[in-house]
């Protein structure tokens, strides 16, 4: 959908009126282009505070992918030639003092970073640390890049990745990600890597979605063509799944990917049922994402118990309904991936959203709920948050709101269903074992929260 | 200090204006003051989806608050009738279909609620369901207050309260907290309740701190002050810490609350050594409040080392060690209670923040990380996060900057001193010894988040 403002801004004439008003400057997101030159960023400045233990293994990742990382003989050594990624191993900064490693890195080098910059902050999960002290130094991270990313601007994005000791080989797919043009709608967040559930062999980077099946709910139009055309892009065979209503323009979406379609209501008493069978016919699945989501909005007072109901049933229920009933009857491989959409309205709540904030927030707790369960199955279960997201849906929010909504994050943009599905396209990644019960905001640091 | 706004449309004519201009239109909160009629709030309609496990435990609490419950017949029995509160017991819901409950009884009487009104949700916490759906059911909650809490308005307040199995009779002080003036600013919030870290005996509901010694740092202004007078208010004995240069004004503070004063740079190498030695000598504590903290705001690359490090060494250090002191020292009773402050900046970063966000950050790591080893000395610890809170540090704030941190949560106006150590006394509260490890804003349900 068109961001009018955005494109505005980006003439002279408009950058020199939001410049001398005080108004967002926002920069249009460059974006994942398969095979186009600048999808890694390349280069970055690569330091480390005391006692790092990822540096080995992030210099491996970037000669693997042919990024050139510069090593400061100094952490804080002044230099004024441009990056497109500063990277910082603060994993074992053991205590408060320490942090100061983490400031004098930043403070002499923030600048250097080119605009769509990537900033990658990697720690030790708090609650992984036997030492108070490191455990309070690791969380006060938190607080560093949430504001590194308020403040940076210029479409530059800030992440915090929490490795556990003993998963430093899992960080790979999620380390590709942050540095790339795929996350550039994500900013502020923070990601846990674990030992992985599964031990996929060899990736295959260039197509790593390749002979996997991947089911997409509510594949045909918004967010979900989206994930299934990047699915597909990225090698998965993909089965398009929607309500029978639209099964004509299913078909034609389906066959444009080379995938399969499922006309199904995933509410119905057999959906699961129907869904099993057809894995059993047609092969079950590897990557299984409920994106498919209705709103009915109200506030509580004038909602009709239908409303609530229905987006219960579409947005909660169903996806509980089929996640058991795929890893119970062996519908999904082991090595699965299992994505959930939530939404910054199930974290934060939202006015007159009582009914679909319900739901979104229940898709949370099933993502945690249930990451132990499929851990046995050695499949991975997460979820994606989105925010403001350019869709038909967001076209039809009042003028006001929807400029409010689009400029309260920190990229002072909407984001468009192509980040929503490459955030989920990292997730079911087969490098991606290391991340379960997790769920990522999509957002571009969108203000809202709880 | 002054809202003008808030004060205006207050006014006939302000009144008018607003709802013609659809601005907000904030309520002046009727705030708790001792021996007031209506401090707690009376009467609410009680409730219980199927299975919940909590009504007879609240009906007790009720009858020792003389506060008329009126049980319904029927969950969504049609009423006019104004209540001050309505608390549903959700514990028991335990799929997705039984959240209809929820919505029935909030549909059926939301109306009924008065302006200063108190909504409370009781749950299970999702992570001590053994069934899954369970679990989905009772995260769902989060969803549902935080939405109800947007679309209220009128100065009514929602929070949700998960108790753990066997806790039930835990909940006492939360409950009367929630629906009391005292917690006039706070909305939006989960706490968890579990089993007590101590076994505080027979309880003084009237002056529940009475015999018990608080040490509040930075008690001389603002904030601190207002701790350090609503302890005392409640029959704490209050130490009051600042540093040696406001030592007169402190000295005053502390004569007007019958208290001690105590010149302290918190910071300086000796200060935990110092604190252990006045403990020995005037009595140990039972409340500790590190409420001493200081901004010294710029963006990273203007930020010198000495700005970091003094906000590091204030904010986050210093409560580090004097906290791991007093216990590992016993200069913290049996049935202590530890309470951090930290802030909103360091839940959701803030832009020109990034040392005092990664201290208050770093505040949230304190309490979890310290919670399990505190309570096996039977002392609890927990933070809180003020939102925009109005002081002499706010009032600085450029106006157009102040008027949106005001206006950006569900109560529509900044809060007062008071409010934090309202929620400060209830953590502190003898019978709080079933939240331990736990962060509660006080912020109105600031939009902000992550």
């Amino acid at each position: 959908m068109a961001d009018g403002y955005l494109s505005f801004t980006n003439t002279p004439w408009g950058h020199w009126l939001a410049r001398t008003l005080g108004l967002p400057q926002p920069l249009p997101l460059q974006r994942y282009r398969p095979g186009q030159a600048g999808n890694l960023l390349n280069p970055v400045v690569l330091a480390a505070g005391p006692q790092g233990r990822l540096s080995g293994e992030l210099q491996r990742i970037f000669a693997a992918t042919d990024t050139v990382a510069a090593v400061p003989a100094r952490i804080d050594a002044p230099s004024t030639v441009k990056v497109r990624g500063l990277v910082f191993d603060a994993s074992g900064l053991a205590d408060v003092p320490q942090l100061d490693e983490l400031y004098r890195f930043f403070h002499a080098n923030v600048r250097r970073l080119s605009a769509h910059g990537r900033v990658l902050v990697l720690g030790t999960p708090p609650e992984h640390c036997t030492d108070l002290a490191h455990a309070v130094a690791q969380r006060a991270l938190e607080g560093f890049v949430r504001s590194l990313g308020k403040e940076l601007r210029r479409a530059i994005t800030v992440q915090l990745l929490y490795v556990q000791p003993g998963a430093e080989t899992e960080m790979d797919s999620s380390v590709r990600f942050f540095l790339s043009r795929r996350s550039a709608y994500v900013c502020g967040q923070v990601v846990r890597i674990a030992e992985p559930v599964d031990f996929p062999g060899d990736i295959l980077w260039d197509k790593p979605l390749t002979g996997r099946r991947a089911l997409v709910t509510g594949a045909c139009r918004g967010i979900g063509l989206a994930i299934a055309q990047v699915l597909a892009g990225e090698g998965a065979q993909v089965v398009c799944l929607d309500i029978p209503a639209v099964e004509a323009e299913l078909q034609l979406v389906a066959a444009s990917l080379g995938g399969t379609a499922l006309a199904l209501d995933i509410t119905a008493p057999e959906a699961a049922e129907r869904l099993l069978a057809f894995a059993g016919e047609q092969g079950t699945f590897d990557i299984v994402v409920h994106n498919a989501g209705i709103t009915q909005d109200k506030t509580l007072a004038k909602m009709t118990e239908a409303a609530w109901r229905k987006v219960m049933a579409v947005n909660l229920e169903a996806p509980l309904r089929l996640s058991t009933a795929l890893l119970e009857g062996q519908g999904i491989n082991p090595g699965g991936r299992i994505i959930g959409v939530s939404s910054i309205a199930g974290i934060a709540g939202n006015l007159g959203q009582s009914n679909y904030a319900t739901s979104k927030a229940g898709v949370i707790g099933l993502v945690q709920g249930l990451a132990p369960l499929a851990a046995r199955r050695q499949v991975t279960i997460n979820g994606v948050a989105p925010g403001f997201i350019e869709t038909q849906m967001t076209a039809k929010i009042p003028l006001l709101l929807r400029e409010a909504g689009r400029r309260m994050n920190s990229l002072a943009q909407g984001g468009q269903p192509e980040d929503v599905a490459q955030a989920i396209a990292w997730l079911a990644h087969p490098a991606s074992g290391g991340i379960n019960g997790q769920v990522v905001r999509v957002c571009g640091q969108s203000l809202m929260g709880a």
